[in-house]
């Protein structure tokens, strides 16, 4: 087993990664930038080291001093929580060139799950479903004809250079598909001066569920049931739940032995998630795979009993995992609690933290690395807390969530308490009736006055 | 369902009613003396009623008053939580009389199982093992030792009067008895003036071992297994774990199967605890049965994943229960942090706590009334918090703890982390080697200077 690990990121992530070291009876190395000299992950880990100013360019994310840092404090591992340099193949070859166990996926795997192109089509391969799609630009009306009628109506006709909206179409009927290409091609040589097209299936009120995976060093997987992510600002997820209230036991065995099937297919090696969109049929299609850990994992541990860190670390130990497919036996949900004002359009509310009062008690966890007197700096993302509140049924999670929120007490800044608490009262929520479409139409009420 | 609950309590357990009420959509009540009118549960509650001065007798334990209160609020139910009235069967009475449902025992059940000596016939009755002694005081000593030869070998002699250890004997053999019954006689006669002796089976290394149990209106109980509560000071239990790891699934089904005859024998309505000692030779005995809500309930919730507030509520409503027996998939450990000083004897520690924060992530749990700020009264118990830790073996819950409890910071009062920090790091508590004699040697090791 590892002796010393160094945590490579910062806020709830590192701080999370640090509970578990230490619960392993394994010495943390904390880094931070200057703007993160007060955060909990510094205070909480072993040791920690200084590597460099508050931009992530020169701190989070400079390779050199981060390898530094494991160097002079001689940590044998590193784990890279998410985002900054989890899913960077050059790290992850840096570490394994300096003899430092990277607790991710290797570089060749980072590499190929990274590219969407390769990744879609090593899915592809692997008989994992992907969404249907032109392979590369469209070469005529008539081949996109043929095309559409193959993958089956509705489709989508995009622009390769579009964004915002523009060149895109969908089509519903064969006997439509004339004029939206004409629109279409117009349209995106009016924006972009290139009306190139490649067409995809629709998807149909789509939802964004993914499936957890663990692999271990013999090639074998499991899954570890799914996570519904469809509640999302500007692809941002806000709020996740599991299990989905969308899914049957017959689509997640399907989507599950997928994944599984995914993961063994290219002997994926940690803790993994694909993510699929599902349509309003209850056909699902590979999106992306992501070779780290998610901040929403949490949810999963609560209702499988067990921690998904560890598992990384030991995977990463070559200690082979149980294999066992978990299904979900309570329900779990999590709100990203962001220092962002919603009542003014998300903007990011930085600054210091005057009062902090944590909500408590039966099925309430919360992940967080600041506190009482803590300035957020106004670098990083917003997130400052996760939520998490587990419970027999969705009905008495959703209750859990309210009295929690309503307990949570965050004053000096502005944060997304207010949207949650009013989102936990929504009739579609309450219905499980979302989309990732949902927040286009959602729309905060007035704070009531006290 | 009820409408609305009064809480007849204060501090971490009136909290807790209320989170639980506020999850089922049940309207509350808090009471508070005027000592307590900063306490979470008077901030967290819907409606809150001062109820006296911090003197319980006028307060929390004053009827009239607390009726009142349900009167003019409305209330109809009132949850007594633990301690104060939960026991008392006049209150239950009262609350009858007022046509207010009383969250607890009827009072003839209090009043049957409050009384030691006709709760131990009754359970006699309903062939649970109850601590073999003689009926009354021994009228000679061919008499006493013909009940020592019945019971069995080791038995200890106690006089009526006895207290503080004077008069009492404990006798391993046969040809000792003799001795032991003309000295603690003399000793009796010398310190109280009476040599009036009964005779007790004495238990060998005893463990404070108790089973909870919810029966419903029907007459149908079912036990939701063990928490040893061994570690104790003075009787005042400090921290409590399930399983025990004194525990075989053998003895768990013996005394789960006596616990839930005893409550089918008597028709318990409600949740309630009944507490055996163990000997080392795995024998169990009848010590008492607690008709109310324990302190350590938490620790039940967190491995059978149910609320047991909730089914309390539940069965006072006349919702039956399911019935099941259940067994601990989990292991968890609740530690009682009070404001005491275990450098200073446990000394009583009120006063102002200037800095709070609390530990979270996967895991942990909290459950509490104070905040940073909060003035910790001196008129009540001294517990402040209850942190409970969980995971999938024993190990893991004791190394979740201590990193918990290192993460755990308040200050302006003294609190007994560090005493519970140093009993996770004691040989005997790691191998779960203990009795309830273990805090009669426990020493505090000297604090660590920084």
């Amino acid at each position: 087993m590892f002796k010393k690990i160094l945590i490579a990121n910062r806020g709830e992530i590192a701080l999370r990664v640090i509970r578990t070291c230490k619960e392993m009876g394994i010495k943390t190395v904390a880094v931070y930038s200057t703007a993160d000299a007060e955060s909990l992950h510094v205070k909480f880990a072993d040791e920690a080291v200084c590597i460099g100013p508050p931009a992530s360019s020169e701190s989070y994310l400079k390779m050199s001093n981060i390898i530094a840092a494991a160097e002079i404090t001689n940590a044998d591992a590193i784990h890279p929580g998410y985002g900054f340099l989890s899913e960077n193949a050059k790290f992850s070859k840096i570490c394994e060139e300096h003899n430092i166990k990277f607790i991710g996926a290797s570089p060749e795997m980072i590499e190929r799950m990274g590219d969407k192109a390769s990744a879609k089509s090593t899915m592809k391969k692997a008989g994992v479903p992907c969404v249907p799609g032109s392979e590369g630009i469209l070469k005529s009306f008539e081949q996109t004809e043929i095309l559409a009628t193959e993958m089956g109506y509705p489709v989508m006709l995009k622009a390769t250079a579009g964004g915002g909206g523009k060149g895109m179409r969908a089509v519903w009927k064969a006997e439509n598909l004339k004029t939206a290409w004409d629109s279409a091609r117009q349209e995106a040589r009016a924006a972009f001066g290139n009306d190139a097209m490649y067409l995809e299936k629709l998807i149909e009120e789509p939802r964004h569920i993914e499936i957890q995976i663990v692999g271990d060093s013999r090639g074998k997987a499991c899954h570890l049931s799914e996570r519904d992510c469809s509640i999302q600002r500007r692809h941002q997820k806000l709020t996740e739940e599991t299990p989905s209230p969308f899914m049957t036991d017959e689509l997640r065995t399907e989507m599950g032995l997928a994944a599984v099937r995914a993961a063994e297919y290219i002997k994926y090696e940690g803790a993994g998630t694909i993510e699929f969109l599902v349509d309003k049929h209850r056909n699902f299609y590979f999106m992306e795979m992501n070779t780290r850990i998610q901040v929403e994992h949490p949810i999963t541990e609560q209702v499988i009993d067990f921690d998904l860190i560890r598992e990384q670390i030991m995977v990463a130990a070559g200690i082979p995992i149980s294999g066992k497919n978990y299904t979900p036996k309570l329900h779990s949900i999590e709100c990203r609690i962001n220092a962002e004002d919603p009542y003014n359009d998300f903007r990011p509310s930085p600054g210091k933290i005057t009062t902090l009062h944590a909500p408590g008690g039966h099925g309430v966890r919360l992940d967080t690395h600041v506190y009482s007197g803590y300035t957020i700096p106004p670098n990083y993302d917003s997130l400052i807390a996760k939520l998490i509140t587990t419970a027999q049924t969705r009905e008495e999670a959703i209750n859990k969530m309210k009295r929690a929120l309503d307990e949570f007490v965050i004053e000096g800044i502005k944060t997304t308490i207010p949207f949650h608490r009013q989102l936990m009262d929504h009739p579609d929520y309450l219905a499980g009736n979302y989309t990732t479409k949902f927040m286009e139409s959602f729309k905060m009420e007035a704070p009531v006055e006290e």
